[in-house]
């Protein structure tokens, strides 16, 4: 569908953003065309440059916004939650929500990480080390506490995110389950896979 | 790299998957042309039609006999493996190992399902379901016997199958941890996060 926007301004790139995501989404990185991105937006393919030096620039720009949004909005959800298992829950419960509203962004950040120029990619896998690192240090503390059976926190810290993130490949929203139903039947998953029951607080429904 | 390969017979076809695989891997189906094809075959662009009528064609034989491999192999390897722990162990081990080894696979499968048609795709999906109800029927045998805690079978199994395929996403064969020992770790993640440790057999490592 095109539809008929200003050539300049944010409100224009942003328009390119929503279009290069819906068509990367579609057809992939490659395949996408200049012309395609300017037909979806609604103008000419000339305005494109007043926004994007290049097509590698707005697939970055996409896989890097969502990572920086990550991972912002991971600080603010885990702000003021004390103990590992409660910020584990926090975090669960948040990777899960996002995810499932980003669908198409999560689907892009891996499926085009092939697509991204050496430095870019260089700088997408250090953010997303970050965020591994958010989720590792919980596992840590956990581990010192005695609270946690982990084996390798690195393992245990993919093995936690591919199952979250998994959620988007099935996820429905007027599907029989919620999304707050879902984040806590993975929450629990996570929880119970890593906690001996004999820890958890009588009143938990884990134990 | 070209090779220069008859161009008829299974040999020939084998070929034609072979690096109709790396091209979808490396640059997305609708990207990838039948030159290209043709070239990193060794053939000229006509001899692919004596083996494969559309790249259509192509894209839905990789993904099904990748499909039909996964499910034959499961077969085999849960064949005389009695109840539902020892089972679902061995599901685990062997999804981790088949996936580690068939990665490219595992993407285009994953990736490239928006590139099916229609009734490719719903063929594709037919048999995701059956691997899914695999595993799933091993839970079920699991919780009626009351050996397992499941909240949700289907999303008990989707959080399996999407925890151990991540491995294929940062699983490097010479890194510090060998396919055995991923396959370990995560079988016992799994079988933790279902199992009440008082149901497991004393001598478990889990308990």
């Amino acid at each position: 569908m095109v539809r008929t926007v200003g050539s300049h301004g944010p409100k224009t790139m942003e328009a390119i953003r929503k279009a290069g995501l819906k068509l990367i989404h579609e057809h992939g990185y490659e395949a996408m065309t200049l012309r395609q991105l300017a037909a979806e937006v609604g103008v000419q393919v000339g305005s494109l440059y007043n926004h994007i030096s290049t097509k590698q620039d707005l697939l970055f720009d996409l896989i890097k916004a969502h990572m920086d949004d990550l991972l912002a909005e991971l600080e603010v959800r885990l702000a003021g939650i004390d103990g590992p298992v409660e910020r584990l829950k926090a975090f669960c419960a948040f990777h899960v929500a996002y995810h499932i509203l980003r669908k198409r962004e999560v689907f892009i950040g891996y499926s085009e990480l092939r697509s991204l120029d050496p430095n870019h990619y260089e700088e997408i896998v250090g953010l997303r080390r970050q965020y591994e690192r958010r989720l590792t240090a919980i596992l840590e503390e956990g581990r010192q506490q005695g609270l946690f059976q982990v084996g390798d926190n690195a393992v245990a810290a993919y093995g936690i995110l591919a199952m979250l993130t998994g959620v988007c490949t099935w996820f429905r929203p007027n599907g029989r389950l919620t999304r707050e139903q879902v984040a806590e039947i993975y929450s629990d998953m996570v929880l119970r896979g890593l906690v001996p029951p004999d820890q958890l607080p009588a009143s938990s429904p884990l134990r």
